[in-house]
């Protein structure tokens, strides 16, 4: 199968056959060009990792291609279809996107939101992997996150599970966050709430101080030993963990597995989240693990690919999506 | 079967055949006497169900006896065993509850923690009847929780999950928990935070104010007027209002149904919490139902019972047990 990874700037493809992920594309995400140009753009790159896979397998059977998406925006598993997007995706939203793809290439599709497939990709064979369940948040851009229990993806009412970048933080009280509400953990958190703290700090103390539009570029900032950069990642790290720690309180997972691009900065990001999220739990939930993601930008197409695998007879555990019901293996026996 | 529910003030049982709950029974609980004094109470409340039960139900069949206990305390439903317990049930902690009752009664006995078993009741055949994910929320001497996703209950690592009382708050900010942390929701909005909060407002006002010693009480004072005991229902309810929206934000279930004492201290807790409630909604979540609960005291009940329950082969939807994998039919058709 061919699974895909739709974002805001790239759309990332490869062939899952056998559980081995090959014949990776990319192209940029035509993000400002309208919901036809993005659906073209995965339909093309879908037919670049076919035609790479079927030349690479000469001799052998012409696979039974079928399409799992990932992508960026609420997405409903059971209609395939984009309920809701930010404005990065332009007229993403209400897009029919499985049966578009379908239509264009001719092949069955499944979607779901990229941050779930990401926590799917980590639970089957990442950093979640062997447990039933885990929650994987991904501190980026958004703060996003996926919740499996029992080896299922709570995909929730409307398909909206997972939104951890909106859990209100104390921290945070007053600021306004994306979603048009305020005092939530990603308007503090995410990554262009970090450069946006630094950027008042600096204002403030210094106009003239180092211009930088990355958090990659602010984390090397931090680790020269500018106090300012430090702390707003201390501060992002704690409000993160503070959050997270009272999710761990309701959901009580075998573990919480961390990923995005903050995930990235390095110790002066992930101590005080580390600390600050053990401060939060009750004994019951104590010793919970906190643990980096292992599979990087492949995790959501692992996922995606997830959608589309049965593991039904094989006489281990499972991972099934909440709507379909299809089945991984995991490392796991049955109980 | 017998459906029981061990609280820390009471010991509740009664029958359950063909999903109807009678020959109720009540026995206070020997809280301070230790866990062999509190078995004893529930083995002996269990048997005076069942010889009411056995002389009601004259020339029919003696039913197949079998104990489901809500039991206060974090329940490990697999062992059987009281994980964890407040000092509010002296012993109770590292009970093995459910081999205990078998031993005295030589019936098959399963365990839930108690909110767990309101939860299952209320999903099965209360305010979240119908759906296939809710929340329950006791909002009492503590706030626990119960979720329900794809018709099953979470139960989570050691048995932990659903510790809604201890998502940290802006509002309670520096003050004790229970659990021994800080600025956690059961902090501000519990029965007795609510009475510390008044007490502390009337003490600096007048040291002679009205002496309340129950939230009910404490509610009446409200609607006749006084300031400081409508601003502590308010403050508990938009604190639960706000923690809540977080929480709705993560799961996004269908409904979020909401019991305990506090629950009937009236619109001047309800209107804060739903307002506080709404403002933290994303737009993918709005419109999400805040619903009393509707069972009362007997939601445990049947939720205990529906822990033997089986309604497999009928052809509806199931509320399973993360554990045992038993099922009970709703109102709805498989998707």
């Amino acid at each position: 199968m061919v699974a895909v990874d739709v974002g805001g700037t790239k759309i990332r493809a490869g062939s899952v056959i056998d559980g081995v992920l090959d014949h990776l594309r990319e192209v940029p995400t035509p993000a400002a060009a309208g919901a036809r140009a993005i659906l073209d753009s995965i339909a093309e790159v879908v037919r670049g990792v076919i035609s790479d896979t079927d030349v690479s397998t000469v001799g052998g059977p012409t696979p039974a291609w079928k399409v799992g998406i990932g992508s960026a925006g609420v997405i409903d598993p059971e209609s395939g279809t984009v309920v809701s997007a930010t404005d990065s995706l332009s007229g993403w939203a209400g897009t029919a996107l499985t049966s578009e793809i379908t239509e264009r290439l001719g092949v069955e599709t499944r979607a779901v939101n990229d941050v779930h497939a990401h926590a799917l990709g980590e639970a089957l064979s990442g950093a979640a992997c062997g447990t039933r369940s885990s929650l994987l948040v991904a501190a980026g851009t958004g703060i996003g996150g996926g919740f499996i229990t029992d080896n299922r993806l709570l995909t929730g009412r409307q398909a909206a599970a997972g939104h951890i970048g909106h859990v209100p933080v104390a921290a945070a009280q007053g600021l306004p966050c994306p979603c048009g509400g305020q005092g939530h953990l990603e308007a503090i958190a995410s990554g262009p709430a970090v450069l946006s703290a630094y950027r008042r700090a600096i204002g403030e103390r210094s106009p003239g101080g180092p211009q930088v539009t990355t958090t990659r570029e602010l984390a090397e900032v931090a680790r020269s030993g500018d106090p300012s950069a430090k702390r707003t990642f201390e501060q992002a790290g704690r409000a993160l963990g503070t959050a997270l720690g009272g999710v761990a309180n309701v959901l009580s997972p075998e573990v919480i597995v961390i990923g995005g691009g903050l995930s990235g900065a390095g110790e002066l990001w992930w101590i005080p989240l580390r600390e600050a999220f053990a401060a939060e739990l009750i004994p019951a939930v104590r010793g919970l693990p906190l643990r980096p993601a292992q599979l990087g930008q492949d995790a959501a197409l692992i996922g995606a690919a997830s959608l589309w695998s049965t593991g039904r007879g094989s006489g281990r555990d499972t991972i099934s999506s909440d709507t379909y019901g299809t089945t991984m293996t995991t490392g796991e026996e049955p109980q």
